[in-house]
Parts: C-alpha cells; structure tokens; sequence
C-alpha cells in the first residue's frame, strides 16, 4: 500500500480534491499556522556543499563521544528500567536539582520544586501560549524577534506586536509607550516576550538599567515577562547581567530555559520556572501534549552533571565560538561593502546584519542557495514585512575558515547588488546605520577606513 | 531567593491574590483543561509500598541494561554529534525506516516517507486536535475512552460525544446513529477517536466486521478516524486484525503509533501516518511545539532495531505480560465478588472491571489507597461522569504474586460495599452484566458457580 495511491475503495483521489476535501475539517488556526523559515532551510542546507550560515546549531561535534557512551552506560548499568519508563511531568528530581544548578551558574537562585522539564526549549514557549492565549490575544515582542517564536505565536492566532532594539536590546521606553497604545486600544497583552541575552536573532543583550525597567512595568502593569534565555552561559567577554527572574523575584516572569545550547539540542530537553498559578497551567498543558520529558535524555543529563566535567566543556564551547565570531566579525569586515552594518555580540550564536535598503535578502537568498550558502533573511524575525534588509548570520556551526568563505560569497552577491544599484541610479548608498527606520539602532558600525578597504 | 517568596519589591503576595492576579491572565480554554487522573495517580503510587494497578507502566525492567549499553555505545562511537544535534521535524530517516518496519510487523505497509516521528503518541494525539479542533468541534470517541486522551481533547474545547462499546469494540451502528444524530443538529464532527486493539481501558478488540464498517463510514462520510494502535504487537492469544490504515488505504485514516509499550515509554518516540495534506499540519504543529523529536533517542531506535533483536524482545514482553493477565483474571475470579464483571483481553495492558452499581469507584479508590493498592476510576474514561461504577486495572506493571495481592485488597473492600449494601437493604445485587446499562455489554462473565465460589 502506498498512501494516498491506493485503497480499498479503488483510485486514490487527486491532490486537489484532496486539499478541498480535508480543507473543511481543518481547524481555524491552520490558516495562519507558517512553517518556520529555520526549519524550512534545514532542510536545503542539508547538503555537505552548502555552507550554512543559516541555522542555530550548536557544534555538537565538540562533545567527546566516549564521553557520551560512558554516561549512558552508567545510566544503562544503574537505571537503565527508570531510564525506559514513564516520569513525572515535571521532571525527574535529579535533572530538576540539575537544572537549579545551572540556574546557579547564571546567578540565579532556583529551588528544584520550582522547575518544570520540558522537551525543549520550544514546548517552554508553547506551553506559556497554550496558558496564556487566546485568538487575537497580543503578544509583545522585540523586532527582530527569534524566527521559530513567530509560529509558535501564529499557531494560537496571537496578534505579535513588536518593539524596537539597539545594541541596548528591546527599547522599554518604547515598549512604554506601545503598552499605554494598546491599552487605548483596549488591548491588554498577554505576555512580553524577550531574549534579553546575546539576543536571537540580534545578538545584542539588554542593559541592566532596561532590565530593572522591563521588570517594574511587568509589576507596574501585571503582565508576564517570557524570558527566553539559551545562550546566557555562552559569554566570550563581558561581564554577565542578572537574569529577569532573579531582578523580578519570579512574580511576573517566566524563565525558559534549554540545554540545546550549552550541551545538546539532541536531547530535547528544556525548562520553565513560573509563579505557581502559572506553572499549574503548564504542567496540565505539558501532560496532554507530551505526558512526560523524556527519563532517558533526562538521566543523561543528570548523569553527566554528576561528572564534574560540564563547566570545563562550557568553557570549551566558549573557546570555539569566541573563535568563529571572532572569525565571522573578520569575515564581515573583510567581505561586505561598506554600506552594510552589523551587530557586535558578546555571546551567543549570532551576528545580525544589514545591509542597504535597496537590497531584499529574501531576494539574496535565492542568490545565496546558488553559491552554496545560506542564511536567515530577515523578515523571518518579524510578522509584519520589515528586516527586509537584514540577515541574522550564525557563526557556531562552522570552522572559521567556511565562515570566511560563506560570508564572502554573500558578500560578493552583495557587492553585485551595489554596483548595480550605483549603475542603474548613479548613486552610491548611505550607510545603514545612518538611515532613518526600524533597525538603524541595531548596529555596530564597523570602525575601518572605506578607502583603505577598497584597496585591500 | 525563593520563588513567590521573596523579590526586589519586598513581601511576595498572598496566594489567593496570586490566583486573581493570574486569573486575567489565563486563555479560556485553561478553564476547562483538567489533570490526567493516571498521572496524578503516578505521583500517588510512587511510594514503594502501593501496589499500583492504575498505570500503564510497561515492563521497562525486563529489557537488558546491558544491551542498552551497547547501542547507546555504538550510537556514542559513531554517531554523537548527530545523536546531540537538532533533526529534521518529521524525524530522521533511519527511524522513520524503523517504523515503517514496525507497520510491516502489524502487517500494514507504509512507505518511511510517510511516516512522521512524535514525541510519543501523546503528541501525536495532541497534533491532530492542532490540526483539527477548533472550540465546540465534536470529537466522537469511545465510551469508555482512553483517559489520557480526555485532556488532550478538553484543552481543545472539543466536545467530546462518546459510543458505547462492547466485547467487539466500538458499537458502529451506534456510531452511525450518532453521526446521524449529530449531523441533525448541524454538528459536523472532526474525527472519530478509536483504540481497536486491546483498547485502554476496556480491554476488547474491535472485531474485523466492525473495522471495515468504520472506514466505510468515514469514507462515506469524509470523516478522520484516528487510529491509536499502542498495544497490537503485544497479543498474548487469537489471531491479529489488519488496521483500520490498512484497511483504508491512508485516505481518511490517521494512525498513531508509539515505541512505549513495545519498546520504552522514556524515549517519548511516537508516530503519526496521515494523508498528505492532513500531514502538513500535525508537522507545522510539530515544528511549533517540539522543533523535532530527539535524535539522541530516534537513534537508540534504529541501533536497537539494527541489532535484529526487537522481535525477540517483543516475544519476551508477551510471555510475561500473558502470565500477568492471567494472573490478574485468575485473582479477579478468586477475590471479586460474583456481582463484578470483567472483560478478558486477548493481549495489552488493561482490565475492565464493573461493579454493581451502588458503588462508585471514585469513593472506592480513597478506600484502596488506604489499603495501599491503587486502580482509574472508570469516570476517568468518560466525559460524562459514566463509567462510576467500573475501574481500569493494570496487569503490565506488576509480578503475579503482586497483582493476586492488590486484586484481593480491592476485592475485600468490594465485599465489605457489598456486605453493607445487603445489610441495609436485605437485598443482594444483580449481576451487573445483566443490568441495563451503559457499560453492561462490555463484559464478559466469569464462567463460574457461584455456590461454589462461596465454599472455596
């Protein structure tokens, strides 16, 4: 039997009747429901001659195999029945305490009761949604804002209402001033959404004055903060800034947290940490979506805090990636016409670039796919057709020298678009970060001497 | 700091103002969403001295740690970094292999491509409601249904209308006088909700007829069944049923599947088979609430079935689980009272038992656990405050000795309801197999005497 092909009753039907056919059971939220433009270039950049700049893949590499296999086989050895079998919803108690340790390594005191394990960092954000929202509910959130957010807040019909950044991230004056609008509108938001830390897709991290303001309006306003923080272990330099849940007291934020960053997105292990009305409604949204994170990746986890060794392995991903930015600041600065611009970040995954208005790197995708090298064009990081210029760049995938060569290939299809738009309008544009619009504050000007850039 | 307790603003608020506060906060469908009984019975029973029938806990303990071990190893040797990095969303392509040689095992023939790999078949549950339910759709189900499930479909909305079942499954024609019923009252349901194959929790398997009357029906009607088919392969007698997949060749069949009861439940690995179109939504769904089931797990999968073991280790999971059943019939018959029936199951994890219906097995339960033996009440398997009478009873999770010992404790508080019940009444009760009723026809009576049950 081939699906759809054919049946018991004879000639399968044809697609088109199909999508009639089902089109009437489907629920509302299917018509706004997107894939995620992330997922999507998964997919293509699949293959090994593709340089992907495009995902947000920690190097997974890195971790020791035997490393792996000695973990599991005392997991196997000691548990391995606990380690099949079904567990509480919230977690197994050792990967809860687990996880209030690295809590503790981000400054941030947590009791292990006070955590939930997801399967993930993504079911923390879905889950806050399924509490929280309804159709037509708004979300605030920054702009750009992380791409694989933008589906879960699709999928419950939210209406995402988005907020400036700078290299300070989320503008809360701005955010003030969005929020005093919205209640004119008589439209009360459900939750703010923020990835204070190395932010994804910008790369820029919230100031600790923004912090404590971020925090007083959630009060000020009873409104819960999401604070989406994977990367905030991932610094390279710079000196850490205390999470929102610590700043607030856990009264009015929610923490997600991940281990896909700082250990391995394989194991599909996240968390939540909610005031206890909310987490209630969590744990009853994780019971009938997933009944349980898993006890086999949990027990790994544990297992391997148990080992001593996770700090000096953070350390050594720190090592990696300060490196490949490092290499893909260079690469920037090397390759990209003058008029683009670019974030600085002091951790993470990702560097946020911009180049002239004219150019639509949706557009450059295309281009991109061609030469073998990929990305995450902007508008994949907001809702309503802006970024259109943008890029988000991922530098921890790869070794420096593929940075090196995927940005100059981006950077010589952008060189092209330039000359062409000087050829076709006898005009050399203005630097980005000098024009007027929505993204002009996230940058970094490169500090270079153009004439001696175009010499080189 | 301590959650809730203390913060930057001072004394943290009272729990009761919590609730208001939050209480605005929350989506309407919170309102509705209800905890799973089983899994809130799983914290119950967690203390060793419970003797716990209410789970579905399979046998994890009888899988080798030490073959564990060695796939995870192998994965660790030759796989790690793909084993601890993100996969692709419908899963990777050696599992998706796998499964479709699960299918082949249950003798339905599916291409891998066609397969989506879930995060268990919770999710897969969860994913076609996603896809499917808008607020107010009907979802028909089973009477009783699986008890998991009922959250799943609450936190939709859906309303759920259930058909009455017997020792052959699912009453069809009943079904189609409600489909009848509901379509007077302009109440289109999404899709049909069915267990056909060692049903949880009543234990009986829908009969061929039946099966082939119900993808008619929803040929007819162009109607979705869902297919939740956790427990074929573990058939402990007779002889098995082509699926309703199978029989409907993927045109109106949605089939859920999962390694939890023929393999691990810690590995939180499911499936989903659907006609394309419908397939594009649980994956969009999949992406936005999980991004991809772990490649750390769908690994030990296709290690394992690498190794050509799985077979005989299914073989092995029947022996045990066959002498559990019977042990659990023959305590049944030993230690309940003549006025209780139960349905015999030819293979799964579940017992349904019904007694007489002045007692309620709700009021029943708080008694057992008091006697540290725990059973679901059977209105866990209802929407409707049914099923008060009857109970699920476990026979997976526990050796013979410890099933013949939690049955009599329950047995003996039975006895006492029965005693007393006499004793206020002068009289004895009815069988409740013959009984009007809504559960009287899923029953299958004991063949005994009871005079002589009384001697011995």
């Amino acid at each position: 039997m081939t699906l759809e092909k054919q049946g018991a009753g004879g000639e399968g039907p044809s697609p088109s009747r199909d999508l009639r056919r089902y089109a009437a059971l489907f629920a509302s939220r299917t018509r706004v429901m997107t894939s995620s433009v992330m997922r999507d270039l998964m997919a293509i950049t699949e293959h090994p001659e593709v340089i992907s700049l495009a995902g947000g893949l920690p190097d997974t590499a890195s971790f020791p195999g035997e490393e792996m296999a000695r973990v599991m086989g005392q997991v196997a050895r000691e548990n391995s029945a606990r380690a099949l079998q079904y567990g509480p919803t919230d977690g197994l108690a050792s990967t809860r305490e687990a996880i209030a340790q690295v809590m503790a390594w981000q400054g941030a005191s947590v009791e292990p009761g006070d955590v939930l394990v997801t399967t993930g960092g993504q079911q923390a954000i879905d889950l806050v949604c399924k509490a929280l929202i309804d159709p037509g509910d708004v979300i605030v959130a920054e702009g750009p804002t992380y791409p694989g957010a933008v589906p879960t807040f699709t999928a419950y019909q939210a209406d995402v209402v988005q907020v400036g950044m700078d290299d300070d991230g989320m503008k809360v004056d701005e955010l003030a001033e969005t929020l005093e609008r919205l209640e004119r509108e008589g439209r009360r938001p459900k939750f703010i959404y923020t990835v204070p830390t190395f932010q994804n897709p910008a790369g820029v991290t919230m100031s600790l004055e923004r912090r404590r303001r971020l925090v007083e309006i959630a009060n000020e306003r009873e409104l819960i903060v999401l604070e989406d923080e994977p990367y905030s272990l991932l610094r390279y330099e710079g000196t850490a800034l205390p999470t929102l849940l610590e700043l607030d007291g856990g009264r009015f934020v929610v923490h997600a947290g991940t281990f896909s960053k700082m250990l391995a997105p394989g194991l599909r292990l996240g968390w939540a940490i909610a005031p206890r009305p909310v987490m209630e409604k969590l744990v009853l949204g994780a019971q009938s979506t997933t009944l349980c994170p898993s006890p086999f990746t949990q027990l790994f986890v544990s297992g391997y805090m148990a080992s001593g060794q996770w700090p000096a392995y953070i350390e050594e991903l720190r090592g990696i990636y300060r490196t490949r930015r490092d290499a893909m600041l260079a690469a920037l600065e090397a390759h990209f016409p003058p008029s683009a611009t670019w974030t600085r970040p002091q951790g993470g995954l990702f560097v946020w670039a911009t180049l002239p208005d004219f150019i639509d790197t949706t557009d450059l995708l295309a281009l991109a796919l061609s030469a073998n090298v990929a990305f995450v064009p902007g508008r994949a990081a907001f809702v309503n057709g802006d970024g259109a210029s943008s890029m988000r760049l991922n530098f921890s995938a790869s070794e420096p020298e593929t940075i090196d060569e995927g940005v100059r290939r981006i950077g010589a299809l952008v060189a092209e678009q330039v000359d062409l738009f000087g050829a076709i309008t006898g005009s050399f544009p203005a630097v980005a970060g000098e024009e007027p619009g929505e993204m002009a504050e996230v940058v970094e000007l490169p500090r270079r001497d153009q004439e001696q850039r175009r010499q080189g």
